[in-house]
């Protein structure tokens, strides 16, 4: 067993449990709410599918973890949708928050139908992402689904408050570097932290174990960030695919540019003077990479990698799961666009 | 010990335990984020007190209903806490959705701040409310935080589903009659129910009572629903004092509008045609009395409120808590603007 033969057989029974939980809402007179909400997870509507559905890294990151514990991960299913269900809750109304047309390369669920009904499918992913938590009783003692609860409303209220962060610093020019982890923090880290945290809880870990795996996702959570980061600049399809996927033209405040911002250069004036259009990218990126931005971007990832890797060995997974949590991790971080 | 007495005692106790919740969110880097809370739970800001914070009338229905079980209503605070909170989130998302400027008599969130922010001042009050159910875990048995966290699940399910209808029912013009109860058994009716309810259980009631309980809190919602529908059109507010406050105005599917709909008379000629003038609004009024849509509203309240307390007899609440119950029944289907 490697990591494809684990997510062969995770990744349709995880699809599955998040159909039972959608399935919840009855189809008589919701039927056209069904839709909605069927249609964002990526099982229906045009273009629906595997690439529509995106990666579930959240539910099998927790089930490998369950696993690598030396449990059956199988009784931990609900815990994973309702992890996954989180996440797309805050797909959902994020799409909102940044006016994006297209999530996975489909209209987003506020372009497809309108912004008061994205609202709510939002809403409801959340809802049925509390159900599923409850749906833990069928395996385990009531303590253990509270503690569950206890964990992802946590990571819950992190994630809300990375997003007012991330809102708030739009606005904002005069931010420091040390204003972007905070942010990562919530926005990225807090629920992938959970996924092991309770995928460890589930496979009975004791509280210390439980510990080195929260470590693992909240360091796994900020290197995934900080290389996105570095690819939204400098990736393949950032500088060389079309620019406008640069996070330069998106004006994302990612940690180069926060960098950039910091050092009061070239950089930072032309940042300063309004939008970054997609003919400058090239030269900016340039720009940043001579201020240090790149190299600094880049041994930040080393670093959060390295402690992601650290905090794994801290864990000491088990067994093939615990090799295909390895194989995960790595597949994660070493992406090259 | 009256519902004023009762009232006297539990508001700040309510005020306070919510307080507790909202202040989780820490106030170094979340500052902002916090005072946006505070703003709407009407305690921050211009115009805050009483008038700004609304009525707590839900979570007053749970205590109380705890209290007429002939229980300690103090330990049941944070699932009251949690209902008020579910409530509010509801209300900062149905603001950004009707597009309302104003929230008892105050800029709503998003009018204040922005719309990316409201959503997601709603969402950390959701999150919140869940925090608030894992707060009984002090005084109850996890079964019983269990049990109610299922209760409350299952009331915002029908709260969005509601919620979904509503926002559908704007762009449709072929509505019958029937469509109205669903709609408002969703989106006000649930969470009223969920109140006694769970102030039952948390009471010691036992699952036939538990019932009735449920009942009581389901048909004074609609009786609630269905006579401020009524004051929508022929209250005082509505015809005589700024006739912009009329339902009619605001393009409302209300049970007179469906009831007119139906008819297909000069109402509905009329309804079909496009916005309402706030100058038409005495004549369209009396057209839907002559079409008999008053009468037929006045008859639903009548028959509803009956059945609440028809219900509330069945629930069998004890001592003075029990009398506070009726009051508080009494007042809040007798209001007359």
């Amino acid at each position: 067993m490697n990591l494809q033969d684990y997510s062969a057989q995770m990744l349709p029974a995880i699809e599955s449990e998040l159909q039972q939980f959608v399935d919840r809402l009855g189809q008589d007179r919701a039927n056209g709410f069904h839709e909605m909400l069927t249609y964002h997870m990526g099982w229906t509507g045009e273009g629906a599918g595997r690439e529509a559905q995106g990666k579930r890294i959240r539910p099998l990151l927790m089930l490998l973890t369950t696993a690598a514990c030396g449990k059956n991960w199988k009784p931990a299913l609900p815990a994973a949708a309702s992890i996954e269900l989180i996440h797309n809750f805050s797909l959902v109304h994020d799409d909102i928050q940044d006016h994006s047309d297209l999530r996975r390369g489909r209209p987003t669920v506020w372009k497809k139908w309108n912004m008061p009904q994205a609202i709510n499918v939002g809403d409801m992913l959340f809802i049925l992402a509390q159900m599923a938590i409850l749906g833990l009783q069928e395996h385990f003692p009531a303590e253990i689904v509270l503690k569950v609860d206890g964990i992802i409303q946590k990571a819950c209220m992190e994630l809300s408050c990375g997003q007012y962060l991330d809102i708030s610093y739009e606005s904002q020019n005069n931010l420091a570097l040390e204003d972007y982890w905070p942010m990562v923090s919530g926005k990225t880290a807090a629920l992938l932290s959970a996924c092991p945290w309770v995928g460890a809880l589930l496979g009975g870990a004791d509280e210390t174990q439980q510990e080195a795996w929260q470590n693992f996702g909240h360091s796994l959570g900020l290197a995934f960030q900080v290389q996105d980061d570095y690819l939204g600049i400098w990736g393949d399809s950032a500088l060389t695919g079309k620019s406008t996927e640069s996070d330069l033209v998106a004006g994302k405040k990612s940690l180069p540019v926060l960098f950039g911002m910091e050092k009061r250069g070239a950089f930072a004036k032309r940042w300063s003077e309004g939008p970054i259009q997609p003919e400058e990218v090239s030269f900016l990126a340039e720009q940043l990479t001579e201020e240090g931005a790149k190299l600094y971007t880049q041994q930040a990832a080393d670093q959060m990698t390295e402690l992601a890797l650290q905090n794994l060995r801290m864990a000491a997974p088990k067994g093939k799961a615990g090799e295909a949590l390895y194989e995960l991790a790595h597949e994660l971080l070493k992406r090259q666009a």
